[in-house]
């Protein structure tokens, strides 16, 4: 039994309230579901309170949107939400019969049911604030509430859609709203890991994370959780625990205790993974004119073309030019240039736009790097000697990214993995 | 009373442990001294265990090093390191007769003797590990033992300095060697603030900040605490309490509490401070051909110069030519150029070398800026509209930075300051 400094406890208290989220993957079929429906069942004998939170079965969104795609060319944001959030409203009933074979009580919730306020942003909606009173009453009366994922309700009561992935978040918003001891994000990986298992074979399940490295990793590629539940978790520090629905060994507790620097000498830097992306793509807007609002420009009007910015980079040479470099997600980078090249780039004067869809970023994470500039040389070096060119470098306190040919993307995080010992 | 849920204390247990660092301004003659003794008294009498780490009286380490400049121009590590640590060495000699005179019984220890060890890097030792068997004897036989700051034994037996502003370090580590309950930063602000109180005059005190926000604000130029004392804090996640030895009253908390986010929409992005550092040099090496190994010999031969670059960017064009820019402190430029000129630049193919010292970084902090892209762009709006021209833009997790001129960084601080919401 203990606790570790920061409050993650090793060992949840006696009767512990836990929301559980279950991915597509974990209830594609309704033998996977009866699977889910058991282990909940062990878990409320144990004498835990349990939320579920479930996403679509399997492939079911993309069904409903290729249904989508067949009847309309529009997709109109309210009627696009209202289908595909049928989707986890579906699997959550589903659930709660398997739970009451079980003899397990259980109720299902859709997202405005529980609780879920959002912006109107259909098919993308922000979590604006959450008032799950049902499913506190729920709780009180014994019954496990199971609430439909990511989705919500506008205060123009209309249903929304949080987005892909956006189980992971309502999850997460969900276990803070109920101040609820841990949130398990259920899934087909056992954990986070220094680097893709599929890239790194050698790579390591890390049983204990932070916040922030978490945040860095899911910034850069590593693909679960959701990036957005990991903001969501780090502004309000919902401890999550990442596991398989597969296998149910530990996973990977996420929580700001000490990670494993225990060992080691107490100022040197640690390296904890190494992430990659091949998702996105670059854009370089060439010798722009060196002077204020071109920066503010580019940028505001692709924030309003819902263009979403990752890595910017920008760097001024002598001459009065710049060239300013970010990247984008690949199904974003139409849109991008679409508006660049729809007057975008005329009006900052720009010399040209070009784009590389053939780009991976490559990514160390890990705390001290500050005080130990060779970090970032290391990271270059191994680059260099396994003749990988960089094209893009940034830096923060606890990261360095460098984006790479996407052909070497995967050679380059096997060798950082080897370089930065952590090959295990 | 009661808990944060990441556990900081927010009312102390009963008996309490906690280690108390004075800066060099409050203990800067034996007036102040006598102020913190009978500050440490109370603090017993209330019945916590106290350790203090005390730094040089006011400017006694600048005294030093110019008696060192008077009889030597080689200035060796070893003797240097021997000469600067007596600074410490006396201030906590002198707190302790202070401290006797209150009736407390207090013994002052050495780096050395509290059991530091370092690395061999004089003048800028690193901590390797802590043994602070005679720390815990002496708080064991009720005596308050005084560790004198920024100092520690190499391998070899030798006394090493830790650095300016190495006391902060000596103290968080100190904690967490001890796993104190916290770790107190006395010094001459009275907490950490949203922005630079002479800069902007409605900055607020922030009453509680995440080690991840406290370790991108220092390192973006919130002068206290010192950035290595918060990489290591950040590591070892050490409470920590920035506060005033002048006025006394409630500083800034740092844990992973969550922070000021409740009463704002659940997904909004929060930014919560606005730092800038006038501190640094710009360089860049331009038109180096884009190929592997350049970034790698370059950070490694300055690395190796002790050069320590901070914010990298690089960003490669389409004629097969790229400008890497970087940061540097000021202090170091010169060497950097040194490195650059010597050799490094022609070894890289590089067209020149170009190095500008009229630059501020200015940088916004804060959650939830990756679903929210937006918010960058709100940035370099309000630099645009006042005319502020951008030279260099980076970015993290939580994190926008942007290198501008000198003498527009103050404006822009308070331009962003107000435009984000922190006017308070």
């Amino acid at each position: 039994m203990g606790q570790t400094r920061s409050g993650l406890p090793l060992a949840l208290p006696v009767v512990a309230l836990v929301v559980q989220k279950f991915g597509g993957t974990s209830v594609a079929d309704t033998d996977r579901m009866r699977i889910v429906a058991d282990h909940v069942a062990r878990c409320i004998r144990r004498g835990d309170q349990v939320v579920l939170v479930v996403s679509a079965m399997g492939k079911e969104t993309d069904e409903l949107l290729h249904l989508a795609a067949q009847v309309s060319s529009s997709a109109p944001g309210r009627e696009m939400d209202m289908l595909i959030t049928a989707g986890e409203r579906k699997a959550g009933a589903l659930i709660c019969m398997a739970l009451a074979d079980q003899g397990v009580p259980a109720q299902s919730f859709t997202g405005s049911q529980a609780g879920f306020l959002t912006d109107t942003n259909h098919r993308n909606a922000k979590i604006l604030e959450i008032n799950p009173y049902r499913i506190k009453e729920s709780l009180a009366n014994g019954i496990v509430p199971v609430v439909a994922g990511s989705q919500g309700v506008s205060p123009e009561r209309n249903v929304t859609f949080l987005g892909r992935g956006g189980s992971d978040t309502t999850a997460v918003a969900l276990a803070h709203s109920l101040q609820a001891d841990l949130c398990e994000l259920y899934t087909d990986v056992s954990g986070v890991f220094s680097a893709d298992p599929r890239v790194v074979t050698r790579a390591q399940k890390m049983p204990l994370i932070s916040f922030d490295e978490l945040l860095e990793m899911t910034a850069t590629g590593c693909p679960k959780p959701a990036m957005r539940s990991v903001e969501v978790a780090h502004s309000y520090q919902v401890p999550l625990h990442v596991r398989s629905a597969f296998t149910w060994e530990p996973g990977t507790l996420v929580s700001d205790a000490p990670s494993s620097k225990e060992d080691s000498p107490m100022e040197q830097p640690i390296i904890r993974a190494v992430t990659h992306d091949l998702s996105e793509a670059k854009v370089t807007v060439s010798d722009v004119p060196d002077q204020p609002g071109v920066s503010a420009t580019l940028f505001r009007e692709l924030a309003e073309g819902s263009v979403n910015v990752d890595m910017i980079v920008q760097n001024v040479s002598d001459d009065g030019l710049t060239d300013i470099s970010f990247t984008v997600p690949v199904g974003d980078l139409e849109r991008a240039m679409e508006i660049l090249n729809g007057g975008v780039a005329a009006k900052l004067g720009a010399n040209g736009v070009s784009a590389d869809q053939s780009i991976g970023r490559v990514s160390i994470i890990g705390a001290g790097m500050k005080s130990n500039p060779g970090v970032a040389a290391t990271m270059f070096e191994t680059l260099a000697n396994n003749e990988i060119n960089i094209e893009m470098i940034s830096t923060s306190a606890i990261r360095v990214s460098c984006v790479v040919a996407a052909d070497r993307a995967e050679e380059a995080v096997q060798r950082l993995h080897t370089a930065f010992g952590l090959d295990g």
